[in-house]
């Protein structure tokens, strides 16, 4: 019922999408690959909706990550394929992971133990299906993983490809270097970039050495795919995520430029608090998050107020928010109440998360509501 | 499908509550209010779930407050009545408050600027029906309402009560203390009680001074009603909502003891990382949320793990957690992957806005699927 409004009519809190700038920045992720020689497999959790996959895989609906079991289905239902489930195998819902690789052309999956390569080799697939595996390697980013220079990772690899080639294939490894976000300026993320692309490279040398072969090598993040280097090119793909809308946080990194943040969580102004300076906004921490909030900044550091640095949220409960001028001189001329005003989000993939639709617009008109799917 | 199943065989994460619990706080907060002569007045945007709004109203289904529209809409579809907005009034969206005051006997709005007095009256409702309001006052929280002393109160209560009494009837005035929140301590949480319940009571008599008679009088937050002081028999409804769930941060503020809280989100251990000393468990923050995350305490501060005070969350990604031992020393087989752990939120409100569903369970049994309301 809202395509076709103008933004400034809609309901607020209202997440918006400037779709004109999602569609740049999924192109220019694909130009980077292109130039590059490997294969762009975004990663679409920070969206969760078929129209932010179709973007970013070009309208090709191949070649995708998913965070969730959920996700997996819903694009799976979407039309999707070749989805890898770049997530430790939940080993206790291996039947749903059965289903989709036998429904799919290709479903991988990715794992770090050899526990749960026996669960697969327990499990089958039928009709000359195989389990397509990643191995998920740990290249100095802490989490899942096994790390590239552990004697285990290179016989983890090499019994999942070799133990029953009938029943399983080493696909590739897999890298994810969320190190990068604590990272200040592109140097320093492209120090990372460069150890992790390394560490994989470095790995699937000592396998094809051993004689294992691993077809695929895959690394990402945003903010190390924003900004690529050259080594990059003897990866087969990358799986950059968060890409697709930017955020408060990607800009403070300088993964983008503010113009590239395509999201924003719109909200009206319901209240003048003349004798504390403060407006009331409609916009709590069910529409933002509390994400940005940590290291002492409290809800400042959330969300930047579109074409207002001069103003400053400074309380989030959860469904008010409070703004503040500056240096305490709250123009409340500016700021009538019913007024519209757009927030940057610190953390996109956290503000989607609480959203149940997504207003996309072009030059300010909706043109589509998106729908993402939650849950697991 | 999960009908009769036990919590360990749920996928996870997955909220759970324990309706024994849970209706034990519910109760106890209708034994609270019976004492003191006042009516509960339940404020519904901790759970959003018809069922937890059956229990808290001990199954009139009369009297809610709600935080949205959409709340609002939810609930009244759902067969509940006498629902109060407690939210600055949404001017923009009259429409649809006209609704829901047309169709239900009692929906009550809630203002604290006489240009929302006017929006009202530009839309009178038809078939005799009277908008019926409340003054938001406010008594030291610092967030929407107008202070009791200043005089724009009496003269904004005056004209609700006098100004068009054919069209609008002031009902009551609110006032929420969440400033109890950021008290250490039962006495510095009664002392707030104390001062709102006294703000809010003294300015209900300088009304009746003034001749203008104000029915009703509601204070609340789950701190305060806890601990009921005496002098709240005075007012006529108190409107806590947190309470039924219970939370870390409710038992760290004295609201509750550590087996009041009924809420947990189940995780799964999914994997060992011997050097590091630490477990993976499939929760992250789109099942916990961030809450609890700030003042510098990380992770740590978003949840307790059941059974495992040795236990510490030291890392929380969009699906992932990291657990270590606070002395280092993670007894790995202890915790065997695919072993089932059950986090303790710091903040329900904002760990059950992340779940489409609530597994309900009693003595570990599921005995019902809630599904929220979400959106605005
Ligand atoms: C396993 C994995 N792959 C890919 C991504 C995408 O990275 P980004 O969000 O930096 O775009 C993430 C993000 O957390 C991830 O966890
Ligand atoms: C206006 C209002 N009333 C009532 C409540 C319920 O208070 P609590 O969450 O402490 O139970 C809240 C909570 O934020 C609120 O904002």
């Amino acid at each position: 019922m809202w395509l076709g409004a103008h933004l400034d009519t809609l309901p607020t809190p209202a997440l918006t999408i400037d779709r004109t700038t999602a569609r740049r920045n999924a192109e220019r992720m694909r130009e980077h690959c292109r130039t590059l020689g490997v294969r762009l497999r975004p990663h679409v959790k920070t969206h969760k909706t078929l129209e932010g996959g179709l973007l970013a895989t070009g309208g090709t609906r191949r070649g995708i990550a998913v965070s969730t079991l959920a996700e997996a289905r819903f694009f799976a239902d979407g039309g999707f394929d070749d989805i890898l489930l770049a997530y430790p195998l939940p080993t206790a819902r291996l039947e749903e992971c059965a289903g989709l690789a036998q429904r799919l052309e290709a479903f991988h999956v990715l794992l770090d133990r050899p526990e749960a390569l026996a669960s697969l080799r327990q499990r089958p697939l039928a009709h000359g299906k195989r389990w397509l595996v990643w191995l998920k390697l740990d290249c100095g980013n802490g989490r899942a993983g096994v790390r590239p220079m552990d004697p285990a990772a290179l016989e983890l690899a090499r019994a999942i490809a070799n133990d029953a080639p009938e029943e399983v294939t080493l696909v590739g490894v897999y890298a994810h270097c969320g190190n990068t976000y604590g990272c200040s300026g592109a140097d320093a993320i492209q120090a990372i970039a460069r150890t992790t692309t390394n560490a994989v490279l470095g790995f699937v040398a000592a396998l094809r050495q051993a004689g294992v072969p691993c077809p695929h090598a895959s690394i990402g993040s945003t903010p190390s795919c924003s900004h690529p280097i050259p080594e990059m090119s003897q990866l087969t793909e990358l799986h950059p995520g968060n890409y697709i809308f930017y955020d408060l946080q990607q800009t403070q990194l300088g993964s983008c430029q503010p113009q590239d943040v395509a999201i924003r969580v719109l909200t009206r102004v319901i209240g003048h608090y003349a004798h504390r300076g403060q407006l009331l906004v409609d916009c709590g921490w069910t529409a933002l998050s509390l994400h940005g909030a940590g290291a002492g900044r409290g809800p400042q550091g959330c969300a930047a107020i579109d074409g207002h640095p001069e103003l400053r949220l400074v309380g989030l409960t959860q469904e008010h928010g409070l703004l503040e001028h500056a240096d305490g001189r709250m123009d409340f001329g500016k700021f009538p109440v019913g007024s519209v005003l757009a927030l940057i989000p610190y953390h996109a993939c956290a503000t989607a998360a609480m959203h149940p639709v997504y207003y996309v617009h072009e030059e300010g008109q909706v043109v589509a509501l998106w729908h993402p799917v939650r849950g697991w």
